[in-house]
């Protein structure tokens, strides 16, 4: 079973989670192994908790475009007795929360960009089914949809996925937007992202492309190059209503074929923060719903462990640049 | 030129540092390549700024035990001109600050627990030292050193060496760090870290070993496995004024050297966290110093980047459990 704890001294919370130990480890194993996410190997899953399927199949059968089940090896879990502990120096409680896999294709695809539109559509809508599913457990205070592509980005599957993770408590990373966007709109009644999007649209050097209801934008102090954002243009500070499924999917589509061209390799990141489940009025008019996309680079050494800051070796407006050349983005489109 | 640019989102802190996209990969070069650490090859690196070295022996040539010099591709510099900027959304400055290379051995190892007692005394003094040098500067906040060892913890240098940046900001993560400390000491009187070390000594749970002076222990919520942090046991704000140097280095090597056979890997970072440089009187009192390791695994991966949790597969208990029979060290000892 594995529990959250709380470091005494930063506040961090740790998932300790030894039942992931054993979780297996697929690249680097002969061609011949079978994909437990392919079609045709749902048995060697956990059953789905959710589908999209062709009409007139079965559950746990063939038929699916995007299937999800519940981790084999969760960080997490939902059915087990909760408990907490607390005391002078510590916090902890039971690893509780939800932990799924979201398989993206029935093929062996690997790479999310390559996957036809209408398919990145329905990975879309399975990512605001779960997000919502989960929506309304008061013990649940966040659903976090990531991915993890190639062996660089962490991922131990090369089939084409992603993960959904609902947590007790806000991810501090959450935490911390939430705070300057409070901060923002208390002062100004606006939205900080709104705000910083009208001027880096007019501004144009760091933007990448735009699509009717979509902007792709390198951050200010992106951490490393060819970070993206991803965001709509209108304010919308959750996920779970979200309807421009298929502006949104071809944006996506385009701007990680670009991340990839440009930064010469097919790993990455990306993470989708949402405002949180039980989010006041005032979060939701401060909050924008976001899509950070994280190419892997080599990145972590002790200076970012000791200090959090982070060194990137490309200025954002430089990658914005190469990334703009290589969409054919100009800012006439 | 680096600059520093806070995120607004996130009042995160990076350095862009494009000086660095340019610094040579000695890994997976052939062997035949001359280290440019080694002795003798004085040349190849900038002018020395600090050394220990044999008497009798001249500035930047043979005859040194440890010796520092700037980072011939600095992320941060200290004779450039400053200049700062705010806007609406935006905070940035130069990329001042100091960043230097410490050689830890004129011969070409690569192993930190395997360089002889006496020489890690000696880098430890080098440490002390270059901490020193920069402490009056009221510009500088905060002098870190780090480690990476080995090409899967962000070396791209092999011969044994570690890294001294000094910066006009002090690290998010001694900021968290010095809240607790300070929110402990204003309600209890004492420092957190003597506190919860009292406790630890006697759960005896979590420590790995002890000397006359220093502890190592595994965090409660330790981000990964064999995770140790080595401190004093008697309050000590800073490592500015640290003089048991033989007992530490006896202690390091020992840890480290357990936590290369227990977690099967030789690649670690350390980071040596003390009280920022211009502390009030509270800080002093409440802060202590310490050396974090944290053995390279595969840990950064989206759930991370987007949440800031971290999921940790082994126990900390189970860890230090594990280094306490490698270092063959008992409860009675």
């Amino acid at each position: 079973m594995s529990e959250w704890r709380k470091d005494p001294f930063t506040e961090r919370w740790t998932i300790v989670a030894p039942e992931r130990a054993g979780r297996p480890y697929e690249f680097g194993e002969g061609e011949g192994t079978q994909c437990p996410f392919c079609e045709g190997m749902e048995t060697m899953t956990p059953p789905e908790v959710f589908s999209i399927r062709r009409d007139g199949t079965a559950e746990n059968q063939p038929g699916w475009f995007v299937r999800v089940f519940p981790n084999k090896y969760p960080a997490l879990q939902r059915d087990i007795p909760f408990w907490s502990m607390e005391d002078e120096f510590h916090q902890a409680m039971s690893g509780f929360g939800v932990h799924e896999v979201i398989v993206e294709t029935p093929h062996h695809a690997v790479d999310f960009s390559e996957l036809p539109e209408e398919q990145i559509v329905k990975v879309l809508m399975t990512y605001r089914e779960r997000l919502r599913y989960f929506s309304g457990e008061k013990e649940l205070q966040y659903g976090l949809i990531f991915k993890n592509q190639g062996v660089e980005a962490g991922a131990s599957m090369s089939h084409a996925h992603s993960q959904f993770v609902a947590t007790p408590v806000i991810p501090q990373a959450v935490c911390a937007e939430l705070q300057s966007a409070r901060a923002f709109y208390s002062q100004r009644g606006k939205c900080l992202f709104c705000a910083l999007l009208e001027q880096e649209r007019k501004k144009f050097t760091r933007v990448v492309f735009e699509s009717k209801h979509f902007v792709a934008l390198v951050p200010y102090a992106a951490r490393l190059p060819f970070e993206v954002v991803v965001l709509p243009v209108s304010h919308s500070a959750t996920f779970l209503e979200e309807t421009r499924l298929e502006d949104l999917a071809q944006t996506l589509r385009r701007v990680l074929w670009g991340v990839r061209e440009c930064s010469g390799g097919s790993a990455f990141n990306f993470v989708l923060h949402s405002v949180p489940y039980h989010a006041r009025s005032e979060e939701y008019q401060g909050y924008h719903w976001h899509f950070e996309i994280l190419p892997s680079f080599p990145r972590v050494a002790g200076f970012e462990w000791g200090s959090g800051f982070s060194i990137n070796v490309l200025p954002p407006e430089e990658a914005a640049s190469r990334l703009r050349l290589c969409l054919g983005f100009q800012e006439s489109e």
